[in-house]
């Protein structure tokens, strides 16, 4: 039997060298994905733009690639317009979402100049016009619409349809848009949908597209609102498991920017410069998790639980959202590790939840082993935290085959540093 | 209308002097807590142990607390230990749980010497062992008992029953027995159950008891083991809602510890010591959290959303389980604050999942409102993340009145503390 080798790297020696468990990411596959994504959109058709969705993935490294690519940046909190910041992001590329901004992240926002304000309510709208005019600046703005369509996801995942917290529904966008027009301080610049994430066809994003083109229409004809960019989102869906089958980004983008230019054209519209905000397309099947079975249990007629150094913690998706993933045992791979065993990855916190995967067939796994958990590189450092009091992992970032520490794992100290003595 | 006050401090104050999202926890109420258990089953029976669950609530102001009002402690993890050493915790007291603990945890409990070893599998009890050996040690080792019992809560909440990845069936627990008395380097002292969490009355604590004493009586007439300690674990449940009508302490243990000694009584047994593991119970109504209404956007005929500033990241449990809270406007209390408006108060993350309270009649909700959400005290501040970027809240602890910073804020630097640069 050999190794599990991820993109160039021997991962059973990378165990071995900075722990587990231990989140392994691919430089070249980020690279790659984001170029695939690049050369699709942005390079295919005029005025269209990629924006990456920092809350799947965000560190300094990432940062790094983002910049060198030239991609733009969603970013959804003060945190993450902090680090953008600080690592020198073209303030202009910079969108920043969010349903419930606080007047310090709109402050921030207005400092560093960002280059779009998304807002979720009137309420926004008129607090940063009322900021940007003590700074005498003039923020572009768009405004979240919820368009309605339900897409095929997880209930936590939809983030448009009936009971979403997100967007305004057309009475509301007539009157958010009519404020735009009317307020000094920001420039009414156009509209954002987002209808779900991980979702495998174009089908809800074309449908939500095609009410948006709808809405630009009417708000144009009803009162002269022209929409200049239209932010289209995310949620393009990646394969967790081989039983996914996710579309190509191409598979979205041809018939969606199509069907804009062909609406435009058909309603005497310029066609609105146009936005993606990929994460999960990104990061998620560029990144993996290692862990070490720490301890194996044969229940007769259930399962064998064999229980890793993680879970939860560095992974709270299984618990979210019900999520699948897909494993190898590292150190037991190839054609002759076939799978004899039905086996439940059990996460190390106190909580039945607690569960990386279960059900999976795997070879014959023992205390020692090294598991590799497959396309964990979105929405897992990201939403990784302390529970049990368990440290995060250490990142390692592969590029051309030769690892490097891109964020070294927390001590048990670092859990309690704000504790006051 | 008036100020809305949690145990003496005015919580509008709070919020103006250390700002929110904001945690703020009651010492008086956790002694209180502590104080009324104690008395119900520490001090009313004999060889009676609470240890408190440090995986609900644990940062050192908690420790300190714990360590004066002499409770035990239950630790699931090496970063929970690590703690419990720094504050000089006195080792015997402590319980180590975990069901897939690694050997550096294992070192680390040896090293400290802690009081029990709670074991999940033959794997860990032949490791403990050898461990121990090396040291020349003998730990006290509790195994985990699974007696299939099913308590009346959430799915990830139960840990008993076909299909959690908690304890030993029958057979196996034989097993684990028997190698427990034949290995030189551990000692069988007893054994553990936890039938679930936030359970309202001790129905399923009995049946699950009346099971442990079943098998107790069998492991002593079929091999010789006797059960010196019973660790009964926690699961009593408190009130998130006036809508929760959960049973106090004594109305768990003045039957359980009945049903144990007329059990032991009848079977010529000696009644094992017998332990319980609150968490909840004591840091739940002992923490509420502050947050600041950030906008505030009707759709009529659905709900009014207040888009607060914090959310998930501060609390994951209405995510995770979908946990029910109720909550409060801080600065319009009292008689004259009459419930006009149903709200949805909804999180600051960008995920659709974060949503605090659904549906919940509140008084006319404005931007910059103070809402304090109840009952918080545990598994919020324990399972907090940086999810979104979003810093980790402060928690201000009350004692006799006065608020005092025990866990200061993180600041966005910190958040990416481990990023190598």
């Amino acid at each position: 039997m050999s190794h599990f080798f991820f993109h160039g790297a021997d991962t059973v020696e990378l165990a071995g060298t900075y722990g587990t468990p231990l989140y392994v990411v691919s430089e070249d596959e980020i690279t790659a994905r984001i170029r695939e994504i690049k050369s699709r959109f942005d390079g295919r058709h005029e005025r269209c733009h990629t924006h990456f969705a920092a809350k799947a993935f965000l560190t300094k490294d990432m940062l790094r690639i983002l910049k060198r690519e030239g991609v733009g940046l969603d970013v959804v909190s003060g945190g993450e317009l902090y680090l953008a910041r600080e690592m020198g992001f073209p303030a202009d590329e910079i969108a920043f979402h969010g349903n419930s901004k606080t007047e310090r992240e709109i402050s921030e926002g207005l400092g560093y100049g960002v280059g779009k304000f998304v807002c979720d309510s009137l309420d926004e709208i008129k607090l940063i016009d009322e900021m940007a005019r003590s700074r005498g600046a003039c923020p572009r703005v768009l405004i979240r619409v919820n368009p309605g369509v339900e897409g095929n996801t997880h209930p936590h995942m939809l983030t448009s349809g009936g009971r979403t917290k997100f967007g305004l529904p057309p009475d509301l966008l007539r009157q958010a848009a009519a404020e735009c027009m009317a307020l000094q301080n920001v420039t009414a610049a156009g509209l954002h949908f987002h209808v779900g994430s991980q979702l495998m066809d174009p089908e809800t994003h074309l449908e939500a597209l095609d009410i948006l083109l709808g809405i630009i229409k009417a708000l144009r004809d009803e009162m002269g609102f022209e929409t200049e960019i239209l932010d289209m989102g995310g949620g393009f869906g990646v394969a967790y498991t081989p039983a996914d089958k996710p579309a190509r980004i191409d598979d979205f983008m041809t018939p969606m920017v199509t069907r804009a230019e062909e609406f435009c054209a058909a309603n005497g519209l310029a066609r609105p410069d146009l936005i993606i905000e990929p994460g999960r397309y990104i990061a998620g099947p560029s990144g993996i998790t290692l862990y070490t079975v720490e301890s194996v249990k044969e229940i007769p007629g259930v399962t064998t639980y064999a229980g890793v150094d993680g879970g939860y913690p560095d992974n709270p998706r299984p618990a979210l959202y019900e999520a699948v993933y897909d494993a190898v045992i590292a150190n037991k791979y190839g054609a002759d590790a076939a799978p004899v065993k039905n086996v439940t990855l059990a996460g190390k916190c106190c909580e039945s939840g607690d569960v990386v995967i279960r059900d999976i067939m795997l070879p014959d796994i023992e205390r020692g082993d090294i598991v590799a958990v497959l396309c964990t590189g979105a929405y897992c450092h990201s939403m990784a935290n302390n529970y049990n009091k368990n440290p995060i992992p250490a990142i390692v970032m592969i590029k051309d085959g030769t690892p490097r520490l891109s964020v070294r794992r927390q001590t048990y100290r670092d859990i309690y540093a704000c504790d006051m003595t």
